[in-house]
């Protein structure tokens, strides 16, 4: 089942659609040439808002959680997308310890973790799960929602090497397990770990991918530039591809600290966009999302449509804003234009979500939203969404069909996520402490 | 539809195949050690033979023609290891010249023409046309069996260029073509064409993949180099995967110059296989299968059960055995032992063919013969077989189902093939002009 697709086709998304379905060979080569400079991330998922007008990513993630949301009919691309990623990165590895977020009892998170984990195995790497929760003392069975077995080890610490102990479980022995490369799906928000400190193993992403590093205005800013060389091959208007942010550092929403601040650059972002919606004969009204500028998991983030909205916050929104997952405290947000998604599925509202592995897109899914308006946020926390795989790989566009047909509309999805891909890759190359 | 196997399950090929699944991250860790010393050709085809008993590569292909006949739902794979082909053999080419055979009248051949175009487009590169065939003096449209149009052009040699003209073809402009690239997907049987020499763009494969070079007992000799190391891994018996092959020379069967030889030299391979198959208790008659060494397409090939046979050959086998594609004359014939194919759909005898590119499994799928026996080649010249897509990737094993399930013994196929392939990768190097 291909998901009907009800967005504003008449405006300019289909002309940019038609743009990146006839510049395909120079938008591939394009690719290739970066990526002969910028390393590609492990593993990446790029939250996209579709607004007819515009298709921007507005959240790229490192350390993606929702692999059991791809379509299991193209497992097998990442699993030949693992393998080049391997060989990329440590082609003598064998075994992969990978170490999930602690959230042990979320059992959705849990069973992105048994896909994870059936991806690697069958791009050929001995896998085991080590926990950096401190509840997991011994080795642990843990059940998916569907009732897949996901087996928790305590991580040992030996000297500079993370090792798990050999050990019997429910009949199985299982050897002592040292690994050449760690895999973290965890994105660190709390900091690094003492556990992870000062390791001679490969770590996967590196820890400076952590949400105790990365700044999303930092990402931003790397697309800004990828975007600008990429609008300039298309000669389009960047705008097209590309949120407007801005940041704001100092603020404590707890003491009503940096109100005005925020106020102003909200208004003044506002204004840019309505200059923008004017320009195109956008007719609707502009927002933007403030959020945590370190925030993840949908967490400390807001939508607001005027400056006053910031002024008046009451508590409860005061309280949601300043603080964010590990209970890391809220400072510097990022202020970024609101993109409408305007794609429907069921009349409830959709965003789509770009699976990667190495450089490579391997699928990807909607996230759909029953009880939420075409300006929120849809990635909230104790939400439930519906995931809907892509029915067809982002790979693989209908030339001879029209612009709006759903594999052409998924090329456009995959080009725009590799463009955030690119941004996070070259944010990595910054931050990287080999390169400071 | 995953076709219905019969196989001779009880014998050691299951256990052989248990033996792949236990051993598949050891397998795949080889395999990226061997790929860091080998190059891997562009693309090829395997066609295997499974036994029961034994499952072994007979024929290797650098110029597959059968990309029609792989299942369409895999197609990314394809289109994903196209990409990192490419990128490893020309990153910066943006346009590909393909040249394909002058079969201009093998409408299934041109549909493998039009999906490898299809392949080759979406994974980002323009792609035309331009034959060989002295027959197409300007552009021409012809049409695969199932209606497809295909657009022929004819070559143009400028300097050490080849090129395509600038024309106005059925109200289409096609700008002049210079590529960086041109891809071969004709297997150079005759010799290398004058408009193929000294050209300064980049073949893929190079030149001396051609089977003007190739000789099929080249690629088995460092086939049986790669087995003794993979067998080693495994600790297994090579012959499980590796047939017996010979070589006699100066033969020429219209003067009946060197039966004698060539039937001793049967005779000894048929003892070697008795001895294995009492080894192994198998209660089948030895074959062999005697085809030109620098063979192709089905034709000069023969199938023996004794040394009298290639004794006493009448005038139509004679014919048949001393010419074969673009008239070349054979003096040169590999005896290789004969491996019975045991799978059957619907009482059919079937071959698996293994399609590759890059060093990535990308698919494969059945050749079945209604007509044919277990002991006969299934690629002959004006047979009909028909194609059955492998449902399955090759890449995705099932741990935990039986080592029969089918994707269990397509991953054993994949394993296989991927020998034969790295045979290939080292049989190019040592026949690289640059490193004689």
């Amino acid at each position: 089942m291909v998901p009907h697709l009800t967005t504003a086709l008449s405006g300019p998304l289909v002309s940019l659609e038609k743009r990146m379905l006839e510049a395909m060979p120079d938008i591939e080569h394009w690719f290739r040439s970066q990526w002969q400079e910028v390393a590609a991330p492990f593993y990446a998922s790029v939250d996209l808002r579709n607004a007819g007008f515009k298709l921007a990513p507005v959240d790229t993630n490192l350390f993606p959680g929702g692999f059991n949301n791809l379509n299991p009919d193209f497992l097998s691309l990442a699993v030949q997308a693992a393998q080049v990623a391997v060989e990329k990165i440590c082609p003598d590895a064998r075994r992969l310890l990978l170490i999930p977020e602690n959230h042990t009892r979320n059992t959705y998170y849990l069973r992105n973790v048994v896909e994870l984990c059936h991806i690697l195995k069958a791009a050929g790497m001995e896998v085991r799960v080590g926990s950096l929760s401190p509840e997991i003392t011994e080795v642990t069975r843990l059940e998916t929602h569907d009732g897949l077995p996901l087996i928790l080890e305590p991580l040992v610490r030996d000297k500079n090497r993370l090792k798990l102990n050999a050990v019997t479980f429910e009949g199985v022995d299982y050897p002592a397990f040292d690994s050449c490369a760690i895999l973290l799906n965890n994105d660190l928000s709390g900091g690094v770990p003492d556990l992870l400190q000062n390791l001679e193993q490969n770590l996967i992403p590196p820890l400076h991918a952590g949400w105790f590093v990365r700044r999303k205005s930092q990402h931003f800013a790397a697309y800004d530039k990828v975007v600008a060389s990429f609008a300039a091959l298309l000669d389009i208007d960047p705008w097209l591809l590309n949120p407007y942010f801005d940041t704001a550092s100092g603020i404590d929403f707890h003491a009503r600290v940096g109100e005005d601040q925020l106020a102003d650059k909200v208004d003044a972002m506002l204004k840019k966009i309505a200059a923008k919606y004017a320009e195109y004969g956008i007719e609707h009204a502009p927002f933007v999302i403030v959020k945590a500028d370190a925030g993840t998991y949908g967490m400390g983030i807001m939508s607001v449509k005027s400056a006053d909205e910031v002024r008046d916050l009451n508590r409860k929104t005061r309280n949601k804003m300043s603080v964010i997952k590990e209970g890391v405290e809220v400072s510097e947000v990022m202020i970024q234009e609101g993109v409408y998604t305007f794609e429907n599925i069921n009349d409830a509202v959709a965003e789509p979500v770009v699976y990667m592995m190495d450089h490579f897109v391997i699928g990807g899914f909607y996230r759909v939203h029953t009880s939420r308006g075409v300006d929120e946020n849809l990635n909230a926390p104790g939400m439930q969404f519906v995931p809907l795989a892509f029915e067809k790989p982002c790979t693989l566009p209908d030339c001879a069909g029209e612009p709006d047909a759903p594999p052409n509309r998924f090329y456009a999805y995959g080009v725009v996520a590799r463009l955030a891909l690119l941004a996070a890759g070259m944010e990595l190359q910054e931050n990287d402490p080999l390169n400071a």
